[in-house]
């Protein structure tokens, strides 16, 4: 497809972002155009705005970015035959090698080589955007499109709470970030007896207990592990799922789980994380995940499912919409800790 | 305690029971005596009263039948050191040895000496029943009696349905007795996107749509297997429990999972079954589980905690309560497919 | 590259096979033209060769039949970017979609849409044979050709025997051909503190002592169950691995296994098979397995590393080499049972 | 049993511990009396002889220490029956309380109130001690007693190394005490493609070179982590099992770790260790397992299987033997790390 589209552009090595009028991308063998119908603002969307240090030694601008999305297909590239025009879809944002040892064993989601869509090449902040089919994933037809640009964020939610058992057990959720909120959402789906909720943020952990949670605890005004342990008898919580990235609720939440429980951590920390090893891991028996990315494609069926079926409702965390020439609005809200999930509409 | 108290005893090698007035029991060292707020009527119950063909094999009359009860603690005996007078506890049935390699191997419940109360000793169908403080289970303050006393057969349901994945599955419950009524709700609890439930009996599949069944098909009435692929894309159900005990009904199972779904059987057909297993078990690469019983107690705490939440509500399920006298009402609707689940009230 | 080679071709629907000269097969993009230096008979091949009812109704002559081989690439197509000429490799048998619900979540060995190489399309029983990158496992260097050449059916052994815990265990391998033999030595290999090997035949009964059977049982001469029984305290054996298709051996398995223990069946019984459900699988708290091909590709990795760590031993296993010319002497060996299995050298 | 008999006392609060005449042990109900046969030295007690800050804050001298070993019933109280006087048995030295919920979810070996027997209660380095028959494991006829009394260190081993998959896979042992030149057998026996043994001590790295290790490095002549992804095509080891205590080594575990692969920590570090969660867990998608004790009874299943069946040989481990009364020989050989397992015979 010839001609232009808006985009917002990460124009230089600094701060901020444009809104730029840019080629729409032409697209290889494989690949298809996608028209996009909502995009919503990630975290790491927002390091990229503020241009931190880890951005600064990753990302190459000028580039489009932006990588959570859903859209229509609008033209499809040679090779390409299980997708047609007119397809709703959203797309897995990890773009995997296929030949490395994790990838030729079922875990292509900690791929060696893997590259990042709208990190490592073109993104979708735009009104469209060009992807390898092998990436897409299609989505039910009465899915609306701004919850269903936020399957992305919510497959680490739904693949962080369900590394594990959840039914009938007590889950703590520490740090209620748009993805905390929804591991609110899933952990309530799956059965947990008690989602006790974790965060310094009152507006989030007012979004929280509309997602479910049966306890919010606001951490800088109560002792976290002291009141996840009077929720449990003292046993404390069967799951931990770390999201806030801060070492010292790390550390709560090794203090809080009970012997034999799991602990599976999604955030990134910036810092080395001290624990006490023995006494919090090995003499408590606790089982520890790293999570990262979305079990490909397995935990997009989850979350697919999940939202379809009305089992997880996640409007509560949709809370601001803007048109994509707003985005500024969008980050600053993100920035200030003042929303649930922000979605752009191109 | 001395005394007599009103029992529901299998008086005779034959059809029926009788409502007498028979001594409290005695207790023994790790023991405790129990007064008996609600019992409820279970299936093998009924095949106790019926006298077929397994009873006339398995019990010696004159004895108390029932296992299912809640209740409060009235007498402890010597060597209980974890239970006290007033505590509100039901039990587990089955009476293991502690010592096969089952038992020391964290699966007592299938115990090769396994003994079950009220089938090969006294039951709880009286004021009074007589237990090991060690097939005791502690019941939350709040939860009414009707509803703790079903937490047995609900760990039936428990132990079927979280025998493996839930979470954004399809589930088919094939069997819609009491068990295979709560057996949805857990489905439903624990998050599974569609719950199809299969039965002959219009009443039950009325249940079955009460307790969270996204679809009820009346197997009499349509294909199974062909309801189950046309509500999948052709693909099948991912986990089928099997409730039903019909060799017929379970080959349909078979039939109706996908390539890789779990199929968990809880029922006990009277016949050999003939399947497939080429074609349904080998090239699907299915996973059969057979269920027998209730983990001890890993399956309790999940029903405590799923009752207890809120998660699961069972009271659409809990369809008639009778005083004790009036027991033959209760085993007539039994017979005739009428009801739920039965309580009576000593 | 073009010119003629030899090939094994299926050339008509009935029994037999012929040596012909036919065309050296071009590759497609994504594909690349290997060199056979070895190539193995499977048990499917046999049927091929013997034209019974299921290769009747599924493939096509005239056409080049096998799939087990170790080669080297010599021709590479385009898009094709991590192999090389002079690769050393095998091949997955199992052409998948990459679209279904399994390929999707990680399943693809049982993908609803495979075909089988040597089945569905051209074979390797020749001098070159053409497949897809996609499909190639490269082989360790120091690997033996014939040995990296039954790493297809030793993937069978390793998935079934696999399927579960092992070490410690007492498993019971059903039926010692070929796969059955190996899957002796991968449950030494893997742990196993009993391998009960059960066969009628005597041959293979040896070959099974040689692969590391610490016991031996011919079924036709005592009965298995009771043999399994009196080496296990009569608790019954913790895996059984049905290999040999016979319903009444199958039967044996699920008699012989102990509570809680674990049924893998490779085997495809050409009849229904009648199972007592409710004493062998649901009493016992049974898990059943049912194995098809080889999960890709973590089968293969595991495969290859039991081979080139020195783990299991095949060679005893090895039993026949031929020219490929003398290919009618391996189908006669097989069809009599005398032989391990039969290598061919283009 | 009347009588004296002699055993080593920790006689005092400070170093060593004196050879004294003490009464034999009575037995109470549910107990049993054992002659010892053979009793060897922990880790644990060379921490008790020496009086480090632990032993100071836990034991309470005087009393018998000591809980490793094997030995034959003399004498049987009240109440058990399934023991016999003439058993010939070892015991698990955690003593669990039945009521917590880890001991009511089939994980009493992380009991919320565990005791030990020879730090909370009278212990083994004797002629004879008592013990609860509920803690008894019989063993095979055949096994010599020296290995039988290893058993509990060694089903540390294989606690840690069975916490997941080993067979085809690699496995780095880090530390190679006692325990972990078990684990390198353990991990051979149950499939593991290399077993790379990493220590300071070279007399340790050649007993694990004779259990089996494909490779020893010496971590303080070169680098670790190289040396361990040169062995792995520099994609690291699959599973890591830290048995060094060292916060130094167990950070280099995270560093040798391959994507999704598992890290099982049962050494128990005396400071808080600091990790880089970020890139070592998270970005990895890590697993990692804290292990203490042995699964009740399913790990001493394992053990003395993997024994009997001569799968792990132990006896490169079983360095030194003495007499009772020369124990101080064992502690001095402990305390210079010049010994494997030593073994006392009272």
């Amino acid at each position: 497809m010839n001609g232009t589209m808006k985009a917002i552009v990460k124009h230089h090595h600094g701060s901020g972002a444009e809104l730029r009028e840019v080629s729409i991308p032409s697209i290889q063998e494989g690949e298809v155009l996608i028209r996009v119908k909502a995009t919503s603002i990630c975290g790491t969307d927002v390091h990229i705005y503020n241009w931190d240090e880890w951005s600064a030694s990753r990302v190459n601008p000028p580039y489009v970015f932006g990588h959570e999305f859903a859209g229509e297909i609008v033209e499809i590239g040679s090779k390409v035959n299980n997708f047609s025009i007119g397809d709703y879809v959203s797309a897995e944002t990890h773009l995997v090698c296929g030949h490395c040892p994790q990838c030729l064993t079922g875990q292509s989601h900690i791929c060696e080589n893997t590259q990042i869509i709208g990190v490592d090449t073109q993104g979708c902040f735009a009104e469209y955007v060009a992807l390898p089919a092998s990436n897409l994933w299609r989505n039910p037809e009465g899915l609306p499109t701004d919850i269903a640009s936020i399957q992305e964020p919510m497959g680490n939610a739904v693949h962080t709470v369900l590394s594990g058992d959840v039914a009938g057990k007590t889950v703590a959720i520490i740090g209620c970030g748009p993805i905390g909120l929804m591991a609110v959402g899933v952990a309530k789906a799956a059965g947990a007896s008690q989602v006790l909720a974790f965060d310094l943020n009152a507006y989030r952990l007012e979004l929280a207990k509309e997602m479910g949670a049966t306890a919010t605890i606001n951490s800088g005004e109560s002792d976290p592990v002291k009141e996840a342990k009077e929720r449990t008898n003292q046993h404390g919580v069967d799951v931990v799922c770390e999201m806030s990235g801060h070492p010292v609720a790390m550390d709560q939440g090794f203090k809080m789980i009970t012997n034999g429980g799991r602990v599976s951590i999604l955030s990134l920390p910036t810092t080395p994380v001290t624990l006490d090893i023995t006494n919090d891991v090995v003499f408590k028996g606790v089982h520890v995940e790293g999570i990262t990315g979305r079990k490909m494609y397995e935990t997009w069926q989850q979350v697919s499912r999940l939202l379809d079926s009305g089992q997880v409702d996640v409007k509560p965390i949709l809370t601001h919409h803007f048109d994509l020439e707003e985005f500024e609005k969008g980050f600053q809200l993100m920035n200030d800790g003042k929303c649930g999930k922000v979605v752009l509409h191109p």
